[in-house]
């Protein structure tokens, strides 16, 4: 491994978090509060640690494969490590492990608290806390990638481990200019909800904290409601762009090519409105009893389908009281997510389209065994070794789910709460069903399964290997 | 297809049928009971048809891949439907789905009921239910191999649909042998468990129909209280040959081959009996509160172990009543199954080790790409193709789990009912959790959800694609 390289990456990681720190200072400023000195001191002493990291220059910018997975992870690591130390110094969550939770929580885009009362935070803590969402939505690296000197190859490495979802390729040829891009898109999409929202006449601080929140999936609100006692107006503003942010980038990227109908003929996209229109429609159908007005039922179907399926976790209505088939339907839009190359969570919809589609090719090839037909995708081909992949991917997925669910079972909750608790961190998502569902948080788990479930929102959000990597001594040996 | 051939294999498989239900009259003349002669009746039934259908025989005895994938899931579906009359006729189940769901739990060896009060049967009745397992514990076509006359590679088509588990491979060379060896071992150990029940005590009818609810790991008992009425010692009884049956066939057939080295070193049975004593433990460990004495706490615990992972599914204990952590670890048992090439379902002990050495080998390629590590088992390297089909079969295994888990949301019933429903049909166990546990039954869900879990039932013991392929409509087109 290229160890000073990776020093010199974690050095700069580091010192863009201090730089990103000093933006909740700002509201401590316009609201007049002490809790902006603590940001400060944490990044003076992130500075610090970045400065010691890179007193000496690498001699040789090249990422390595298994380099660019390492330095994503422990930066990933490295940044809530920091990040958490604020919310203990102002003593708004005394308990560390507590603290490492709800950052790691806001970096991955996951929105599950252990706070009950987020209201009583301060102004600088609340926009710390939806802000990390939208600083881990598109990625730390990704951002890093336009301002740091590395070569394309390398690039390409560090990006691969970041991104959400299987299809990277498409960005391959100009990594540093597509990153800025996306970082374009982002920036752009966040800004025109900020405005909506303002036009709406929500209060600025929330209208701030609820579009970067929105814009990263992440799902911490600024109120015990979340969006519940916002507008019905607010409401769908937020529906839309939640749905918004979980439609894969490429297909805004097209659209600014001038390249609209490839747009429109995304697989995945098509997919993904498909199973929101479809989820819409059966939740509307099953809580006609409970939501007997036409218009409520389906904003409050809609927006919790946006929500969940983007993993972004706010919420209107506490579905934990929902009936059981549409509490399933929400928990299976938990596991499929969103589109990939999005800031959503899950499996990610183009990984279920290439499922089924294997599925349908296998037994073909029983019914035929001559034919040879390939699986595409948006009409090309999708080569063997991204379906294999693809395979291991979902296996790994399994047997994470699997470990999680069993060690976090110590803790004596029911099969719905535990199996929704590690689905919603996973999966990015936040708030889960039973003792996790939308109007309680992860207060009550153990330490060790707090642990655990901080894992599982790390792994969920780097796409599993990156994590799995640093837990494998063999990484750490020199070959 | 070759048409003329499968009608010959399904005509075959209802004279084998004919001649099997009147085995359950005999216990109608030892008994005294009426219901002896509606088995008759069907069983002439049965006759005709089969006559019907064989009246030409076919030009050509090849059965192509494809064609051995139909006719097996024809044959499954034609002897349940056939199998299912005698219980509406006797009047003991007036309601035809809920006796078609009855024989199909049956033949699968799932054990699922929807009977609440089995004690009220007739002995030639619940003789049928049980034997039933042992008909299709170790399948029924592979039985007609022995017997009917088609070409080698024919069989191995045959055989590959029917058994349980993914490497038929060993037994490749002579078909016809080995299934007349596997049928022995299946025999020879059902006789030793019934003449150590018999000397245990037990009743003699009792003894017969669990000795052969054992054998095919079935789970369908004669009391209402499955098992718990049984002595420690016939309860200790059971559990061993539970387990003895959920063991890979193959290495019973090394024993015998006097390869007794080659067969302890089977890294699938030696997974299997880790699980299994590590289960045990963390019940004992887990369960000490509610179960104080030492003794009757590891004869508990080992039993629905034995009972849960080879997907036999006898119960001692009402565990639905167990803390959280125990009935999670039950239901991973559910999922995991016993061995390939046993009589048991799940996903069997080799899928999980293969899932496992696959993560690895994926996370050590990324820290070492060049290294070109092969994945082995047993000493053998695994190849890609066997690799491949192991992950297309967990994808369908999950879409099929997710789809099933839909359509019986539609019911209402709870997160752990539901789940373990499908859990507990589609891997062949019986009992789940919630108004599916142990002391409860299947008979409180719908019509559309009990049809729902007859294909899961058939779909799991199959191994998927058959059933599948019989809903591909391009199956059908000739080409």
């Amino acid at each position: 491994m290229n160890y000073p390289m990776i020093r010199y990456i974690l050095s700069q990681v580091l010192r863009l978090e201090a730089a990103l720190m000093l933006l909740p200072c700002v509201f401590s400023l316009l609201f007049q509060e002490m809790e902006g000195l603590y940001y400060v001191a944490v990044a003076v002493v992130c500075l610090m640690v970045s400065i010691a990291l890179g007193s000496s220059k690498p001699k040789n910018f090249e990422v390595y494969n298994k380099d660019g997975f390492v330095a994503v992870a422990l930066a990933w690591l490295i940044i809530s490590i920091f990040g958490a130390i604020p919310f203990v110094l102002t003593g708004e969550i005394p308990n560390y492990i507590d603290a490492l939770f709800e950052i790691v929580s806001g970096f991955t885009t996951t929105g599950a608290s252990i706070l009950f009362n987020v209201e009583a935070l301060s102004h600088t803590s609340l926009f710390w806390r939806s802000f990390s969402h939208w600083i881990g939505g598109m990625g730390v690296l990704v951002f890093l990638l336009i301002l740091i000197p590395v070569k394309t190859g390398s690039r390409m490495n560090l990006m691969k481990a970041e991104s959400p979802g299987p299809s990277v390729s498409k960005f391959v040829p100009r990594v540093r200019e597509n990153a800025r891009i996306l970082y374009m898109i982002y920036f752009g999409l966040t800004l025109v909800e900020l405005i909506l929202l303002l036009l709406s006449k929500m209060n600025w601080f929330d209208a701030i904290c609820i579009s970067v929140g929105t814009a990263g999936t992440g799902g911490f609100g600024v109120l015990n409601s979340s969006c519940g006692d916002y507008t019905s107006l607010q409401q769908w503003i937020i529906t839309v762009f939640m749905i918004a942010f979980g439609v894969n980038f490429s297909f805004y990227y097209l659209i600014l090519c001038k390249k609209a109908k490839v747009a429109v003929k995304m697989q995945e996209v098509r997919g993904y409105f498909l199973i929101i229109l479809t989820a819409i429609g059966l939740l509307v159908w099953n809580n006609r009893g409970i939501i007997p007005e036409l218009g409520n039922n389906i904003r409050i179907a809609a927006f919790q389908v946006g929500s969940i399926i983007t993993t972004t976790g706010f919420s209107t209505a506490d579905f934990n009281q929902w009936p059981e088939l549409s509490k399933m339907i929400l928990l299976m839009l938990m596991l499929i997510g969103a589109c990939a190359g999005s800031t959503g969570g899950g499996m990610k919809v183009s990984r279920i389209i290439l499922m089924v589609k294997s599925v349908r090719k296998e037994v073909q090839s029983i019914a035929h065994p001559r034919s040879v037909k390939k699986i595409k995708m948006d009409g090309q081909v999708v080569e063997e070794e991204v379906l294999r992949t693809l395979n291991v991917f979902i296996i790994t997925y399994l047997i994470i789910f699997g470990i999680s669910l069993l060690l976090i079972s110590f803790d004596e909750f029911t099969l719905e709460t535990n199996f929704s608790a590690v689905a919603a961190t996973l999966n990015n998502i936040g708030p889960g069903l039973g003792l996790v569902g939308p109007t309680s948080n992860y207060m009550f788990f153990s330490p060790i399964s707090k642990f655990v479930l901080i894992i599982d929102m790390l792994a969920g959000r780097l796409e599993l290997f990156p994590i799995l990597l640093l837990m494998l001594p063999s990484t750490w040996k020199s070959k």
